[in-house]
This record gives structure tokens, C-alpha cells and sequence, in this order.
């Protein structure tokens, strides 16, 4: 019964293989500190762009401790270490969010969008209850390409973007709410069900997905 | 083995019991039309006001063919007797919803109201997706004192108007989506976790309840 | 990649935009004790009143050290300052729950409109298996033209309560059921089904929403 | 590929096995008319005591039609033949519902308990929303051992009843309501969290069972 | 702003209202210990029966560290305190469960029988896994009139004693199960869609409502 | 816009690819019969041997008009034709399930299996109410080496068969229960959560995927 | 009570407004084919570009033969009148999907996108099932900007079609499979978590939807 | 009231009853340290082959402490003791994952099958976004009869291996998803789904079960 050492060697090709335009990300949760810092290690030994999301207090200190070079960002989890800079879209991406409870998410996608060589423009004071300040913002967007919208509870605030800018919008359901909110899964519903037909949904809390698809797009429109 | 006869006069007893403010109403589902014949039939026997919910093309002609004097609608599946109008609140109520699809529903909820003894002010083209006539909308809304709002899909519009008039708002989702709308089910979660405190939600397409709540509502107010 | 210095001028404005009648309230889950202390400052230091809701032990606590003229109430979670008390309605509101577990939301219900100026009627002792004693108390709310009920489980209280008094009832969920409660969405949905026309329903645990709206419409009274 | 000519004999035992207590039911969904008439026969031809539950008017019509004998009663569904009679318990079985919608699923249950040889006391008016007839009723049920209570939406009665009485009560839920009732799955929530102690819940609309189960436990009465 | 005060004398009233074979039990969940000893004063005091339910090993050394004379079990949670013991049925109530995982809520259900007043019988080995087993069991539960069958996973276990016993049987899901057994609702609607017509359910891991029902019905057995 | 003409090439390869064992399978549902008759003359002009499932009745009579040579099975909804007899395994497959109303399924699987080139032996009278009975026919099923359980409502069967054998067991929930068994999916659960550890699941009603999975098992067993 | 008069002036404005590059979609489900005439009828006469979605036989048939210029597509159900082409983007836009049963999808997806002036590119054979097949047409598509995946079931192509060309993927999972399928909620669930971050979702069988989504994507690439 | 003392001597008989194939398998969840050692005893004792599952790190070092002679798995969660190893089948079997989050559910099955006799190939680096490799794994794996693969996410692979190979897949859901992968719900609803029919699914996270079930059928292919 030697299924542990047969196993032994297959353990070293942990990470998904680099394409263009995806980073290579370290999704945290699940891994220990320990597995964390050696999987950081092999991609600064080959310097190879890092980005590790969904990482917290405990995790993000451990990697730093290991790896001085490492940037981190607490609101929204990520570490990473950038070698060379990818080269971005020509025209930054918007992203906004309704309250402070969003920021968390709003911070992971725009940061990865950044980190994959892209400009971006951030607000995080636009939900449907100020509708006046939100139609300010929108103007402020204008030159973006493509919109990333982070959302909790009702999740209505894509919707209204979409509506009143005709722009893709890449639509974030949060976890932030409680009750109905069923953990998000409510708002991703009701984002998916939105009467505005130029908005598309990944999953809950998915900050770097949002960022992902959006330099996609944002690279293809040059 | 006499069950049947041992219930015979028992089912005498059909309708709810009369109560201030809230109608003799009969939902239909689940009736024949000579139960509801028959039920109708008494009601005015006693000249009762009379209210017939959920009512289908078949069951509206067989109850008016029975009941010569009956009122029919048919987009809102209502039928219904007055005999004596009830007093209404000293303000009117303000109904809206966003789309066609909804109307049905919108309509249930305004004449339920009206039925009920109050004036009502009903608008159907107030989506979140063209904010500026929602806005305007409300504008003429400003002497109510309770709205109701119909929404399907994301069911967005609650909150929207909740935020800019301060009013309390009835939520009413639909069941008119698809797919993740799950028959109205992700529009009455969203609308029950608004982000607007002053929403509160019926069961879906309930425009009859929505109608008595804002009648109970308008009735306080005087 | 400079996205959270890109960031930092727009964190300061995290609060929602006043209105009239809903209170500048502030969600402590998902904010830090140090974000709480910040945000309280900012209203302390403007003098306008302020109400802090679902906050725990540890963050009352700092948020009492930091600002000592803060009141807070254990069971309901509520932290609060009034600097002008807001003119509420001429009728005092009247809150119900069944049992004890149920008692922190309907606290945060009725301390909640009391913040907003009301004058309040609350009973905690008005279960379904009791039923006498619930026409009792129903009798000492005849006063009252809005109702808030707060009941978990199988939530028949606000049912029983709307057809005993025709009075609008505001009922809150609550997630104090286990097994098949499924955290309060059986008790919602069972309050949304309610047989009885005037009751509609807020989120579970929502004792602040329910506040406000039966704030909102007790203003409309009047 | 004689699959099915080796299945041929197989066919023959459909039914359930004859138990002390339970009835020789058949469930007709599912199976065409011709198949009913042909295990009815089977049941006459041994002098079997026969019940076939949940039976729409061409199932109803085609077994009468093939064995005149039968009897059947349309609003519950049932058909059925007597050649002997069981000894049912001492007491008599107490039913209610609530309304007219849910008296199919109240005959169902009540007539398979008089099938079963036992004495039946049947209320179908004794909804939450009258709550001094449910008292004045629960009165006219002292005398039984064991009741059962059908009701739909939000599914109050079992608890009320129960809490009033002391009495097992065996809860049915029904699939009456819309919406969030989700076809009866809320109400069947709602009963199983009830907080009363002395309730236990059957299947949606399952009538049948019900009266078994309370067949079951009058038996052990005595 | 005195809700608080306005409240105070309200809380006073906290226990069910005792009724005749419903034990005066406790809930401990969502109830610190200095409440849970404080009620039980209350109890001792007045010298009546008490029973806690669901309490943890912090609550359970809190109580009887206030009040020497109760009694507690460790594997059910329960904590208890007999003045006058009540009288039982005249037949022994018998208690299944398939394995060790569902001891505790098979002791919370025997125990609170016992408490009530009645004769036991119990076996914890009976899984569906190891039928001959089941069968011997079964012969030694011949003189009971009811029973409890408490299980997980796929709850098979009441289908199976009930078509063999023919017995009245309360099933009582558990929340033993993971994955696809979403925390015991999957055992839950297995059990409520038994393929034997003689089994009604309680809530998930409710032992105690198993055991009041089936005093309720043992105490209508004489 | 011409998309409809460019598309017209692409509709000529509908089928799967065939691979060694599993059949060129034709699901019915979702086309017309018209496309069902065109899709099986391509299979039988090039002499593949062919299987459509789920087949109504409408479009097994539209397929057999158009195509003689077909066969067609009224309960199980297939419809084949076998150019030539695959080698099946050594050992015939077991199938068994417990009443008439999984008796489509069945047959689906069973004759998928004969289909597919392998001995079968069938059983429709195994259900957990009788267990003798099951245990009886679980000696006729020695000699097989794989087995196939069918089973709606709480899905016991495929446990208790697993574990009286300890064969390996394809469980197939089926959707013949009502309420609470949720369309299968309740059964699906039940059976996954199963405690016997040698049974894995497929979907519901899917007789043809267990037919197939078994056959590739017993294609491996030799 | 004249509801219904108030109500007439209202009904006028139907249609959402125009706005850059979403189309004037009318979704047919929940309207009758007479209003469906009179709202083309107003679209026509404006000489506005008209798409109608989700049209069955019956309305697609009384369209025409109400409005003799207009297109129909059978399979996808649309309807649609082009006065004057929109500049699509640059790049063609590729659509992919599994099988026959996701066409209808598929096709309403494409047809919307050429209705809104886009070239498109088209294969409905890529199923995973063969996967040679489905890289073969991938080259196919690589001067494509933005693709949309169509899939049922597992829902598994978005993820490979994105993983394999690191293009921006909207995928639109369809309601084709039964059982666990859950009406296309799993798919959608599945899509959404989908390992590969440049995917997006759109509702169940949203084909509309993901036509205009990827419209938006396109005319910003210019 | 001495239930307590009456249940006794039925303790003593926790385990499930050895069958041939099926390991004396303990699952820890729910079990105390001290349970776990007491029932390790009596398999040492008796020089039972033993298996622990789903063991933390609190428990292994409890068991290890107590019984020296133990081997324990930390990724896997499993603790054991070989007293004779089982004669496994002929051929290996085979197990794949995608990648490192799956890691201990692949190991749990394939500890479970080695130390249930059989010889196993373990690969962990096969997901659908690099499918060059799948492929090339796929190859190394021609020699087995019967596939475990494991996945969680939109769970693509199981469908994929099965395609790719026509072997019998058991497919293992994993909960190493977030949002609307429900803790593995969405997982194991898209594999139960899969397009290629030799695929059947067991419980989330359930690598001992599909160990066991690999082992069944590999022994009867000898």
C-alpha cells in the first residue's frame, strides 16, 4: 500500500499552464501557508508573474515573511510580484460598486486587471439608492471600453449601467447580504435575470474572474 | 363508510369570513366554475360585495352567463359585484410597474384597491431601464401616501422608487421571467433583500394582497 | 499598478445619502471595529444622528471607548446617537414576537422606530400556542395603525394577528428555527403565503427594515 | 433481445403486500386506464377489499364502466369496494382543513380512514382566519384519540390545533398555495418546524397516508 | 428613546404555557447560560417538571453549577429535573436508530419520553445495512404501540420497520449525513415520501418533539 | 443576413461519434418527428446499428410508418434496430426495481443492455415493503456481476441490495413519487447519501445511461 | 371604479426605448398574438428595425400574415424587420454549440447578433464528446473577437473553448437536459464556476441575450 | 426514568457488519477522540483490518497515541491498520483529478482501494484547461478496467475521461468550489448530467466510497 509515494511526483505541476492573457493565479483557500509559500517560490525562482487571490491575514504574512519581493493588498486578499509588465488594452476599464461591503470584490477585480497591464478607473459610491451620483460617475467612464459592476442584495446597480451606457458589463454578485440573499446566490439570479440584454455574470465574489474577462475584451479592442 | 354525507352541510361555510377592510374575495384556482357559480350566487343573494381572483377566460363567462350583472377584467382575471362602495382613504394610491408583461398583475392590485373604495393612479412604462421617465412618473405620484410596485425579473423598480420618493413601498414581484427568475421566486428574494429599508414584499403575483395591504395602509392614513 | 492609490479619494464617501425618514443607519457586518469607529466620527462630527445595526459584542465595545457618548443595547445589537429627535407619528406602532429567541430582532425593530421618533408598543409574549394571551395583548395595540410581527418557525403570528385586528401587519422572519427552517426562508415563505391579505414580509432578522417601514408609513398616518 | 418476453411473468405481482392495517391501495398516476381496470379485477376476482387513490374523472369512469360494482367519489379521487368490513378503533378520527381548496386532500384522508373500518368526524371550516370557530370546533372533537389537519400556505392549523388540544395531530400539507407555497413544499416546511411538539407531517396532498397513519395509531388505541 | 425600560417588565413571561403531556421544555440555542439558569430557577422555584433541550457542555455545567439538583446526559444534550413524575402510557414506547451517529438525537428522544412518564425500549444497532439484525430487534419491540426510527443519509430505516411491523411510526431525520444529504433535508423528504403509508415526520434532529409525540399518542393508548 | 443559409452545411453531423460500446443513441425529446425520421434513415442507409429513447408514442409511430423495419417498445419509449448483435459480456447483468410505476426505467436499462449485446435478467417486485421477497430474487441475481437498482420515492432499494450482495450497484432514481420527492430529486440525493459505499448513481429516470454504464462494466469484467 | 379607463392612455408606450446598439426586442412570451400585430404594426410604421423573440408557430404565423414584409425563423422564433443595417464590428463573431438540441439557442443568438449588423461564424458539431472535432473548428474561429458557447448538461464547452483560445467566452447554458438538470439551473450554476476566469453567463437559454452581449463586446473593438 | 442505564449494553456494537469487499470502515465526523480510540481498540483487539475516515489532525495523533501500531494519511484524512491484505483484482485502477484542491478526495479513494488489495495509478494534474495532458494521461492509463475521477467546479473531467477512454467512470464531486457551486451540489448535479452515458456519480467528497465502489467492480473483473 504505497499510493502516497506513487503520488510523489505528480505533485510538482500544481499550477495551471500560462495562456495568454490569463494569469497565473494561486487561488489561496484550501492550500496551507506552507504550500502557498513553496508555490510562490517556484514562480519567483523561474520569474514568472504571481498573483494569489483570496488570501488572508495569516497567509498573506507568511508569504511576505518567505518572499520579501511580494506586494500585498489586504482589503481584497491579493498578493503578487510582477516581473514584467503584460501589455494592456489601449482604453481603461470602469469598475464600480454600490457601498464599502462590495469594496473587497471591487478591489480584486480592478487589481487584476492592473496587474495584467490594464489602466482602470475605480468607484465605489454609485449604488441605485443615489441615482443622481451614479449618472455623475457614468459620465466619468465614458472612454472605457468595458464596465465591471459589483453588486450585493438586489443586485439592480448592473442593470441601470448597462441601461444607461449601452456598454458590455461584466456583472459581480456579492456575498454581502444575509436572509434571501441566500449568500449571493439570490443577487446572481437576479443578475442573470436582468431585463438589460448586455450584461453578463461570473460567479459570487469573483473579483479576479471580472478582471480576467475583462482584459480579455479590453485586449481584443486593442 | 357515509363520510361524504356525514361533511354535506359543512360545506355550507365557503368564504372567508367578512372582516373591515378586507374584501369577500374567492380565488379561483382550484374551483369549478359551478362551485364558483354557486359560491357567487350567494354573495349576492345576501348582496355582498363580491371579488373573484385568478379567474380564467372559461370561469369569467360561466360566472357572468350565471350572474348577469356581474363586472369582468379580463387582463387582470378580476370579476366582481359592488353593492355598496366602501370608503376609501382620503388620499389616492399610487401603483406602477415596469412593462407589459406585468400589467396583469398591476391591474389585480389597482382594481382590488379600487374595489376597496380608493382612488388609484396606475403607471405601466416605469423600468429601471429608462430612468428619466420613472423618474417623471413619480413626480405625479407625489400626493400618495403608500405606492405599490410590480416588477419581474431582477426586480429592481422597488427599490429604485423606495430611494427617491421615501414613501413605503409594497413590492409585488412577477413571475413573468425565465430561466434563473425561477417563477418570480429570485425576484421576490432580491426585492425582500432591497436595499432600501422602507420595502416590504408580497407573494408572488399577489396583486390582490398588495391591493388590500396598501387599502389597510391608505385607510390609517385617513 | 497603482489601482489602490487610484482608489483612496473615493473611500470617503461610504454612507448612504440622507433622506427623509430613513435614518443614516450602518451595517456593522463585514466592517471592521476600526472602519466602524471611523465612520461614527464622521457622523459624531457633523452632528447628525447616527444608528449602527447587527453589531457585536467587541465592536460596541469600541465603538463606546472611541466615542463615549454612544448608547448600546446588547440584545438588539444596535448602537446609536441622537442629536435632534425626529418628529414620528401621532399613533404609537406596536411590535409582537412569540418567544425569546425572537427577541433581539424585534428589539432592533421597535428601538429602530423609536429612533425615528416614534412612540412604541412592544410585547414579547404573544406565541400561537398561547392564543388568549395573544387577543389580550391584541386588545392593549388597538391604538396603533401599524403592526410589526416578529415570529420564526412555522410563522403564523402576523396571519393570526392580521385577521384578528384588519390593522397592516409588517412581518419579520427570523432565523431562530433549525432542520427544516433552513435558516428562515421556510418561515418567509410561509409569511409571504400567509392566507391573510394585509401582512407583507422584510428579510429575516431584518428588525431595522421593518422599523422603517413601519416608520415610513406611520409618518404617512400622520 | 427478448428483454421483454423475459420480463412477461414479472408483471403479474404488482400490488403490495396485504399487511395487518394497510390498506390494498393502488396509486393510479402513472399507470393507464386499462392497467387499473385489469388490478382492479384482479382484487374483485380474490374478494379483496380494493382502494385506488388520486384517480381523475377518465380513470374514475373507465373502472366503473369495467366493474360496476365499484364506488368512487370524485372530489377526493378515490375508488374503492368494501366485502369486508375492517374493525377500525374504539374512538372516532377527528379531520379539518382550513378552506374549499383543500377539502380533496380532506376526503382523501377521512374516507381511507373510514375504509379502514374507523369512524370519521370531518370540519373543513376552521381556517386561522376564524380563529373562535376553530375553538368552537376543536370542542365537537373531544372524544378522538388522534386528529388530522390538512392545510396549505403558510400552514398555521396543525400548530393551533395542536397547541389547543394536546392531541397527536398527524399535519398534511397541500399544494393549494403559489408562489413562494413552491407546490406545497413551504407549508410541508412550515408544519415540520411547527412549535408545537405533538405534530408529525405525511407527504404533500398524500390524503392517503394520513389516514392510514391515524388508522394506525386508532388501532393501537384500541 | 426608553424601549429598553419599556420593555422591561414584558420579559418576565418567557416558558410555554404548560398543557396537559407537552413537557415545560427549554430550548438552549440562542440562549446564554445566565438565562438558561435563571429560567430554571424560575422552574425549581415553583417546583415544576423542567427539561433543557440542546444544551451544549458549557450551558450544562452552568446549570447544575447554579442548581446542584439537576440532572444531565451528556450524549443528548438534555438537562432535566423531575418534581412529580408524570403518568406514562401503559405499553413501553420503542426507539431505533441505525448507528452511532444518531445516538444523540435517539437518547433526546427516549429521554424526553421517559420524562414524561413512560416505559422505554432501545436499540442503537438496527441500519438497514444489517437486516437479520433489524428483524431480531423488531420481535422484541412486539408490545410496543408506537415507535420512533431515528436515521440518516438515506433514512430507510422507518420505511423498513414500518412495512414489517405495521406499527405507527414517528421518523426523525438526522443531520448525520454530508454532500447530497444538505444537512439532513435530503433524509428529511425521503422520509416524508416513504413508500409506506404509516410513518409521519418530525424536524431534523428533533428527538425531542419524536418523544412528545409519542407520549401523545401513547397516553391516547391508555 | 444570411446566417440561416451558412449555418446549412454544419446541421448534417448530428449524431455522437460512435466508440467502442456505446450505442449511437438517439435522444428523442427536444425534435420533431420529422427530424427524428430524417436523423434514423442516416442510420440505416449506412447499416449502424440504431437506438432512439424517450420516444412518445406519436413519434414511434411516425418513425415505424416511415422506417418498417424498426423496432418499438410502448413502455420503455425506445425505438432500435440491430444491424449487428455487439459482443456483450460473459456474465449476464442484473436488474431489478420495486414497483410497476419504475417499470419504464426498467426496461429502458434493461433493454439499453440487451441492445448493447449483454444477457439480462429482470425483476420488478423487489420493493422494500416486501423484503423476502427482494431477498429471494437477490439469489436469482448471483451469478451476475454488476446490477442495476431502480427506484423512486426514498430510493432504499439500491442500499438494501448493496448491501445484501456486496455487488457493485448503478442506482437509477426515478421520478415517480410527488410533493416532497421533488420530481426525483429527492431520491437522486437519498441514493447518493446512500450508506452502502458500493453504489453510484445516475441521473433520474436516465435507464439508458445505467444500461450503458453497466454494459461497460460488464464489458471489463469480460 | 373605473381602473381600467385611468389605466387606457398608458398602455401606449409599450416598447423600451431605444438605445445604442441594443435592439428593439419584443419578448412574445405573455403577450397575445394580437398585441404582438399592433406593437409590430407601430414599429413598422415608424420604419423602426423590429425583432421579436421566442415567437411560436401560432404568432409567428398571425405576424406575417398581419405584416406580409416581415422575416421568421422557425427553429430559433424569431421575427424581424430590418429598414436599415447597423454597422457591426470589424471582426466576425463566433457561435459554437454541442448538439441538435441547443440550435434553437444557438441560432437566436447568431440571427440577433447578424440583426444587429455583425458577421457571424456558426458550428453546432463541437461537442465535448469529441473534442479533435471541437479544436479543429476552433481554428476555424481565430479571427474571431468574442465567441458565444452554447451548451447543456454539464455544461462543460465554455470552459474548454475558453481554456483552449484564451478569447472572451459568453456562455448561455440551455434548459435541454431533465432530471439533475434542474430546468438549466445546474448548467448555469456549472458555467458560472467554471474553472477558466474569461468566461461570462447569461440566463438560461438567453440566446437574445448573448447575441446583443457579444454585439456590445464587438462594435467596441470597433 | 433510568433510560440511560437500559441503553447500556446496546452500545457495544457500533460497527457495521463485515461484508466481502466492503472495509470495516469508521467515519469520524461526530465521533470524540476518545470514541474513536475505544472502537480502534476492538479492531486491533480482534485483528480486524481497520480503516478511519475523514479523520483531522486532533483525532490521527489521539488514535496514533493510543495505538503506535497505526499508519495515518494527513491530506487524505485517513488512518489504518493492514492486519491481512485483501486479494484486489487482476488489472490497476485508475484515478485522476485536476488539480491540487482535490487532492485529498483523490487520495482518500485511492488509499481506500489500495487498501482494500488493489494495485492503483494515481494522476493529479488532468484538468480540462491544459487538455494536451489529459490526453497523454489518458494513454498511462489503457491498462485499467475502471476509472475514479475526480473534480469539482462546472466537474467537465469526468465527462471528458469517459469520452475520451469508453470506460466505466466513477465520478467523484468535490466542494472545493465557491458561490454557485452550493459546497458541491452544483458539481455533483452537472456530473449526474454528463453528455456521455458510462459515467455514475457518488456522494460529495466521497473518495472512500468511490474506492469502494472501483474495488467492487474490479474484483468481479478479476
Amino acid at each position: 500500500m504505497n499510493a502516497a509515494e506513487y503520488l510523489g511526483h505528480s505533485f510538482l505541476d500544481l499550477g495551471r499552464q500560462a495562456r495568454t492573457g490569463v494569469p497565473e493565479a494561486v487561488f489561496a483557500p484550501g492550500k496551507t501557508a506552507a504550500q502557498l509559500v513553496s508555490i510562490a517560490g517556484r514562480f519567483l525562482d523561474s520569474r514568472s508573474n504571481l498573483l494569489v487571490t483570496k488570501c488572508d491575514e495569516a497567509k498573506r504574512a507568511a508569504l511576505r515573511r518567505a518572499h520579501p519581493g511580494l506586494h500585498a493588498s489586504a482589503r481584497s486578499g491579493l498578493v503578487w510580484k510582477l516581473f514584467e509588465k503584460p501589455r494592456g488594452g489601449r482604453k481603461p476599464i470602469g469598475f464600480l460598486s454600490a457601498g464599502t461591503s462590495d469594496l473587497p470584490v471591487l478591489l480584486e477585480a480592478a487589481l487584476t486587471a492592473a496587474f495584467l497591464g490594464h489602466r482602470v478607473k475605480v468607484y465605489s459610491d454609485c449604488g441605485v439608492a443615489g441615482l443622481h451620483r451614479t449618472v455623475k460617475r457614468l459620465g466619468q467612464l465614458e472612454g472605457c471600453g468595458v464596465l465591471v459592476v459589483v453588486a450585493g442584495m438586489e443586485g439592480a446597480l448592473p442593470t441601470v449601467v448597462s441601461a444607461l451606457t449601452g456598454k458590455p458589463v461584466i456583472a459581480v454578485p456579492t456575498s454581502t447580504g444575509y436572509g434571501a440573499a441566500q449568500g449571493g446566490l439570490t443577487t446572481l439570479h437576479a443578475m442573470v435575470g436582468s431585463c438589460s440584454p448586455t450584461v453578463a455574470v461570473v460567479n459570487i465574489d469573483n473579483g479576479f474572474g471580472a478582471g480576467c474577462m475583462a482584459s480579455a475584451i479590453n485586449r481584443e479592442i486593442g
